[in-house]
């Protein structure tokens, strides 16, 4: 088990009901709020009405950004961070999924940023002085309600980077405020929460034993439950359980103590948004299946991962363990086809036109080469040319 | 799934050589410390003369509490909050297991509370207003340097009672502080350890994945390092992963979701720490099987989790479903028996003497009879009995 630092400060309110916590966690911080939204879901579901209820009850000063992208903008960052010093806000309320949540940290550490915002999500460093963050979750799936990243995209630079801003004060994470998301965004909410599993789990270390056991928990919990929201939107404990694994999947305790992966299939998906603007986690269920072929293929050495997670996650056995681990990313991908996936690339208009140049800027820096199974750029281009 | 709040601000240093961050971490608070350690063991590994040497480099004005009892007493809180008045601390350091970073945190809170300190163990409260606690984990054991409790004996009284008082702001956890403990204690941690999921394992809810997957990770991770960590008292990753789970094990986090069950097992024990002063972990390895033998005949309903127990912890199966959970009850007995615990208080020279009134001061104000399954004073009296 190798070294870690749990850091965590964010607030979960977590459950049914929720809502009643936000007067006091807007409060704690200030009055003059910044409202973010993205394309206006939430009017439709009432929740924009119930938050306006409580705000205007409180007395709070609200400054409005909705319209916030999927994929979010650095001119969605541009455009709160001079709405926050223009109204001098003191507290940012995020409401919506992981690209509204993520914007919002980068507004609320570009509020202290000195220099172009572009800049502060490329370049290196840790968690940013910022103002503070209240979330309302809608979506489950990035797991920014409980991480201090966020992912920002510049589609004239066709660029799409995660970068660390700063944690969320307080997140309320109401199940029921799923209900109403579509089966194309639950699933793909899924495979997005998985993915944040895979990318910590096939790792080299071995001893790293609690980080394993949560992460099979997570994954079993999600294909568990994936099915269920799917076939009753408005089943609790399913929305409850895909929620509360969001949250724990891309907080890092999963990879507590085991070595660092670099996230090849966030890196290569990053790609494809960059290029395409597609749903993040319909990318990365597209490229994870096709991943896990090709580094067991390249590097047999990894297999006793593969067999681990094939009997832990999908109870299969089989002696033969080439098999077995086979059968096992074969069922990952069934499940994500049979959750209604779009499981090629061909199916999205995706053509093989651009694979060189995502393939180099996905593995910039050689940082792939450090992955679990160490790719080039050769290999990636040849993942994404499976994913046709 | 019930609802819950997540919110615990413990930062934890986990890993060799993370005393690195020692200086930072009282300084963030001030350099007027009060150093609370126990009965002088880590004046014998050396770890006492590395955190003066740190404290005097820095130039911290270091007052000394030592001795702290291993049930600690509410003579050392009166003691710390004397001194820490006296001298205008600033900030605690705890070097030891959880009886002194409990004692440390009553300390802290009892600097600010008006009136009698036995009263603020006893009367009920959320987390105080206290000073900043840094502590340097010695023992994997009670998961206090990750939950805001501590656990107070008044032996004049006869009482052992648990309440909240303050997290933890830094946790040096370095699993190689625990190389030293000998195997007695190191097992009786583990049981510690492993109490606290059961605690909150036995639940009626079914539909909380997550916290059921961490929790039997929890107890898998305990199964398989506790025996290496006697065998090779310097086996890291056995030391390490024990350390890792002592933590998550006491946070809360396994019962996120679940409903209370009001640890029936510790509302036991503490009356046998307060009678007869014995080692925490002992008492709960004596008391959980006979606990979950009574449960099981009392309420047949509960079998359930116990075959789950049985299945997903120890890899039993057995077609006869009340026999494979006893089978699961009879490996946990036999786990502890192997480890060296005695496993009768008649071994501890405790007789019936006081059985009537533990079980009374155990269930006062009924509060056994809301347990997972509901528990009278005759139940308690005889889970006593059985444990003889």
């Amino acid at each position: 088990m190798l070294n870690f630092i749990h850091d965590i400060p964010t607030r979960l309110y977590f459950g049914r009901g929720q809502i009643a916590h936000l007067d006091e966690a807007l409060r704690a911080f200030g009055t003059r709020v910044l409202l973010t939204y993205g394309g206006g879901s939430i009017k439709k579901t009432g929740l924009y009405g119930e938050v306006m209820d409580i705000l205007n009850k409180g007395g709070f000063a609200v400054t409005e950004l909705g319209g916030i992208e999927p994929n979010p903008r650095i001119e969605s960052v541009e455009e709160g961070v001079r709405l926050c010093k223009e109204r001098g806000v003191e507290v940012i309320l995020a409401v919506g999924g992981g690209s509204t949540i993520d914007c919002s940290k980068a507004i609320a550490a570009g509020v202290f940023y000195e220099g172009d915002l572009w800049q502060m999500v490329e370049s290196e460093h840790g968690a940013l002085k910022a103002l503070p963050l209240v979330d309302i979750l809608t979506l489950s799936a990035t797991g920014s309600e409980f991480d201090g990243g966020g992912v920002i995209s510049n589609l004239k630079l066709r660029k799409k980077l995660g970068n660390m801003f700063t944690y969320p004060a307080v997140s309320i994470c109401d199940p029921s405020y799923t209900f109403s998301v579509p089966a194309y965004h639950t699933a793909a909410g899924a495979a997005d929460i998985m993915s944040h599993i895979f990318e910590g789990y096939f790792s080299r270390t071995e001893d790293s034993d609690l980080s394993d056991s949560i992460a099979e928990g997570v994954l079993t919990a999600a294909i568990k439950y994936l099915p269920i929201a799917l076939q009753e939107p408005d089943h609790y404990a399913a929305r409850a359980n895909l929620m509360a694994i969001s949250s724990v999947a891309c907080s890092g305790i999963p990879e507590y103590g085991k070595q660092p992966t670099f996230w090849p299939c966030h890196a290569m998906e990053h790609e494809l948004s960059a290029y395409y603007d597609i749903t993040h986690g319909v990318g990365l269920a597209i490229l994870t299946p096709r991943w896990m072929r090709h580094i067991l293929k390249k590097d047999p050495s990894c297999l006793w991962r593969f067999t681990r997670f094939a009997r832990k996650v999908w109870g299969l056995e089989n002696d033969d363990e080439l098999a077995l681990a086979q059968e096992g990313i074969d069922q990952l991908e069934n499940f994500y086809r049979e959750a209604g996936i779009p499981m090629t690339l061909s199916e999205l208009g995706i053509g093989t036109e651009h694979f060189k140049a995502m393939a180099a800027h996905a593995n910039r820096g050689g940082r792939l080469e450090k992955a679990f199974v160490p790719l080039n750029n050769e290999d990636i281009e040849e993942i994404f040319r499976a994913c046709l």
